[in-house]
């Protein structure tokens, strides 16, 4: 069976370690800690992330990630956004022929605006890249480990790659989708943390199931807004890396984001959260990227604006969210429907 | 200011009766039992429906239907589905002008498969009434008594109709939004409780959050197919009476359809679970009749299927629900896109 790269140990790199081990596959896990890989080759465990599961014997944690890298074909990339270039030039120097890449990693960088994709496309050279593809949907790690059922989707503008990545992961329990609109299938997966402080807070200042119910669905239009400005297919928003990894990062006690979030409404200071948790919250710095997205293609974004301001601009989180609720009476859905009409007219057959 | 008469003094008949007497409207409620309106008219409450919450000095209850609708304009209708036809039967020959109709109430009527504005329009003659409008989204009644913020879509053919509905509600933490896909908001409203049902079957197997949120995903593309195909607009399905309301009613304890899928999902028997409720459970016969209309129609709907099998066929749930999972692999959302782009092309401006 082919060996395959899974760089990042975190709780969602090392859930899809185990998927891939799982069917069969054998896995560097690479992490920059000795410790955590002394733990996962000697215990089978990485507690700080995926308390009592057990990592397959298949799995072989690596600190050197030249070794984690050789005389691979496929690359699985699941570190935060803002350790993406870095990583990725560490590896660089150890390809010797044209590799899959496949990513797992839901935020856009700060300063350039780039979707994970194009960061990979950008360090690797394309005479060492097969294909680039991402998965995304909703997935809680600690579900996939435990086997309960989970689907995600896998998209590529390569359908041969979409469909070998598709091969790779499915199993009884993890069922995986193609689709090849790979913008909107990144812009989805990072901008649903947005919205996930958004309920957060929203639940944080006890404003009950309807008022986080309409900022869900209003934040998925204006996610769709932005994306289709961008070049994706707004039904990709409609499906499991859209609405679907909406719906479980909003709703769920389990998701860093809406934690964070709910501290937030509840009065605490950001960055006394971010110290506590302990773990990346990529929503913070993806609502900074998005803010700056809004502005440069002229999209109104009014819930991405709101928390913008309340992270970045102290507003108070009451008066952002009835800012957001007291907004003027209005049409529900024209504007995204012209938006809609006018992608229609321009293309034949998006899927 | 008009008086107004509300038909059914459920949770939500009473809970919009109350924002309408917020809003400084006289309201007559009627509802069947002398009892209850004794109680709403001397003590102000309504117990059994609506715990501890007080009804404005301007909501008079009476149980005499031709007292409610005398010389009123508008009749707003929330009844059980079953009962409405029986509702407007005696209230027609009280009607001496043409009266707005507004209704609230979430169902398909089970032999028929007609929508409840159909109803309406067959029980009560042209000539009788100005216009049918639909109000509907993501609103627990409890919440919306509460004073929490909540935002609900008003549709109707009539554009006027619509904004002078929308004036009546609006306030500053019930925000009215407007539409005029009758269609599309009706098939939403009341197909959203199959999905609970099953969303509650889901956590009824411990199936987790991942799997919930596919089964809404899905839900949603599922019920967009067969509204597109009797004709309404598929983007009214991304908003508050489509998504909205689906995410609300499937992940809050509140909804009684997922308090009764929960139940299922835990091996309870469905009339068990009926009788023990007391309360109608709209999404048992919404099944039924949306799985006939989707053979009628001729539309793939795998979720409704499974759970009219199960509640009428006595299929496991376990069984059924595995079987939606462990569908073949395919491309995520070809065929509603084929079904967007052929409606795309027939229409000009559909909002």
């Amino acid at each position: 069976m082919d060996k395959l790269a899974v760089l990042g140990a975190g709780s969602w790199g090392t859930a899809l370690a185990i998927v891939l081990a799982d069917n069969g596959y054998n896995i560097n896990l690479w992490a920059r800690r000795q410790e955590q890989i002394d733990e996962i080759n000697q215990r089978h465990t990485n507690a700080r992330y995926l308390p009592d599961i057990a990592l397959p014997e298949n799995i072989k944690g690596t600190a050197d990630i030249g070794e984690a890298v050789r005389d691979v074909d496929t690359i699985l990339v699941v570190t935060p956004t803002k350790a993406i270039r870095d990583v990725l030039s560490q590896v660089k120097p150890f390809l010797k022929k044209p590799v899959l890449f496949i990513h797992g990693t839901k935020g856009i960088e700060p300063r350039t605006s780039k979707r994970v994709s194009e960061i990979i496309e950008e360090e690797i050279p394309e005479n060492l890249r097969k294909a680039v593809a991402v998965l995304s949907g909703p997935s809680h790690a600690e579900e996939v480990c435990h086997k309960q059922p989970t689907t995600v989707t896998v998209a590529s503008y390569d359908k041969d790659a979409a469909r070998k990545v598709q091969d790779m992961f499915i199993n009884q329990n993890f069922r995986v989708y193609t689709n090849h609109d790979v913008i909107g299938v990144e812009i989805g997966g990072a901008l649903k943390n947005i919205i996930a402080l958004g309920a957060g807070i929203s639940d944080g200042l006890n404003y009950g199931d309807n008022a986080k119910a309409a900022l869900i669905t209003r934040g998925l239009a204006e996610i769709t807004r932005l994306g289709t400005k961008m070049g994706a297919h707004p039904l990709t928003f409609t499906g499991l890396a859209g609405m679907g990894d909406l719906i479980v990062t909003c709703t769920s006690v389990h998701s860093r984001n809406w934690r964070a979030g709910n501290l937030l409404g509840k009065g605490y200071d950001l960055n006394q959260i971010l110290d506590e948790m302990g773990m990346v919250v990529e929503g913070v710095r993806t609502t900074e990227a998005a803010y700056y997205l809004s502005e440069k293609e002229e999209v109104d974004m009014p819930i991405t604006k709101a928390i913008y301001e309340l992270l970045f601009n102290d507003k108070p989180a009451k008066k952002a969210v009835d800012e957001l609720m007291g907004r003027v009476k209005t049409h529900e859905i024209g504007e995204l429907s012209d938006i809609l009409m006018q992608r229609m007219e321009k293309e034949d057959s998006p899927f």
